[in-house]
């Protein structure tokens, strides 16, 4: 199976293209271009490059969220746009379980986390067993406190990774959790992690159709916080 | 410092862009096109997605060997090129060490091999200690009783990375070497790692004029061995 996967759920944007596990190609830029302007051309470009039309894609994927709101609409529109022209399956993977993948293979804890201000994290904690990657938590947003507290009770080092690690880093450090710090070339989501999520999806036969295919958001947009704020406080 | 390396010294054909240590962009892909036809077109297409002109690039990097005689001098032939035309300086780095670079940030030995055919492998041992890629051995020819020797000395677990992994893999389990067979997708050389051991040796001001920018070759051509062959057979 041939899967096209896409990551646009931070600053940076990515694409791959993996067959039954192997890595075809991949296109990763971090400028300060906007989404809009670098998706679609490293999309057109990875195709080929590799010398394949896109209706020789049997799936195509996208990390889905937690991530920067415009970011995510951009990747999961763009991936509902190809699967719903080539009438082929999709789907959403997480933006954190994602970031996971990049360590299949390796031993140990991965604690994945994105900045979500306030002394907050999106989080998920994964352990990597076996050559798999198996998933400890759901998606959540969480306290730092909260997330030590976790972290303490479970003993074992851990493998800090995401945009967020920054923002653990010190508190970690002052709460003698034993982790290790992901280098910097692991350290941010990337299209390659999202295509060997998805083909653990796929080969579940759990694809979805185009028109299923939605945005994932631990919280909602800031503009509709504030109008439910204001709502609730008129009504 | 902004440093475009890439990578055509086995099947896949990769380039890298950084930027004081910080990816721009990487492409990567791993197709059977010949990397004639491959690797200036991803060049080209990194640079335009990044919104970088050529001269705007500070220094050109290329993994000059071991590896595939043909890929290596495509990829130094391109380097050259672009250096001298732009009047920049250049580096050739071990493909070895640049694989290397893809475990920078982790703790542990890497032991990265190439397969060079009748039970040997190109080889360098490396270990990552606290954050920095530390050379322990020169790249060398070696056969894999004696590699198996060195590492029983050696006594520590090793990431075993490269495609000579797949010949290492049974002698060690069969010696009883403790290893960790590197996952898939940092088990081969790609660009990054080029660009991440040039920017160590330019940071040493140790950049090279195009003209002095050659292959590295630890075993001469087929066919020069063969006509050596014959000359001293005739001599």
């Amino acid at each position: 199976m041939r899967v096209l996967a896409i990551d646009s759920s931070a600053v940076s944007a990515s694409c791959a293209l993996l067959e039954d596990g192997k890595l075809i190609g991949e296109q990763y830029i971090n400028v300060g271009l906007t989404h809009s302007q670098t998706l679609m051309p490293l999309v057109e470009n990875l195709l080929l490059q590799a010398g394949y039309r896109p209706r020789e894609v049997d799936g195509f994927a996208v990390s889905n969220g937690p991530g920067s709101f415009t970011g995510i609409r951009i990747g999961v529109a763009a991936v509902k746009g190809m699967a719903a022209a080539l009438e082929k399956p999709c789907v959403g993977v997480s933006t954190l379980e994602a970031m996971a993948y990049l360590f299949e293979g390796m031993d140990g804890m991965v604690c994945a986390a994105m900045d979500a201000r306030c002394q907050q994290v999106y989080n998920a904690m994964f352990e990597m067993k076996d050559g798999q990657v198996v998933r400890l938590s759901e998606d959540r947003a969480l306290s730092l406190e909260e997330l030590v507290g976790e972290l303490k009770g479970m003993g074992k080092p851990v493998f800090l990774t995401g945009d967020g690690s920054f923002v653990c880093e010190k508190t970690f450090l002052e709460n003698q959790i034993s982790f290790h710090l992901a280098p910097p070339h692991l350290r941010y989501q990337r299209a390659y992690g999202v295509a060997r999520a998805a083909e653990q999806v796929f080969s579940q036969g759990k694809g979805l159709d185009a028109a299923a295919l939605l945005p994932f958001y631990l919280r909602l947009p800031q503009a509709q916080r504030e109008l439910r704020r204001r709502q609730a406080a008129n009504g």
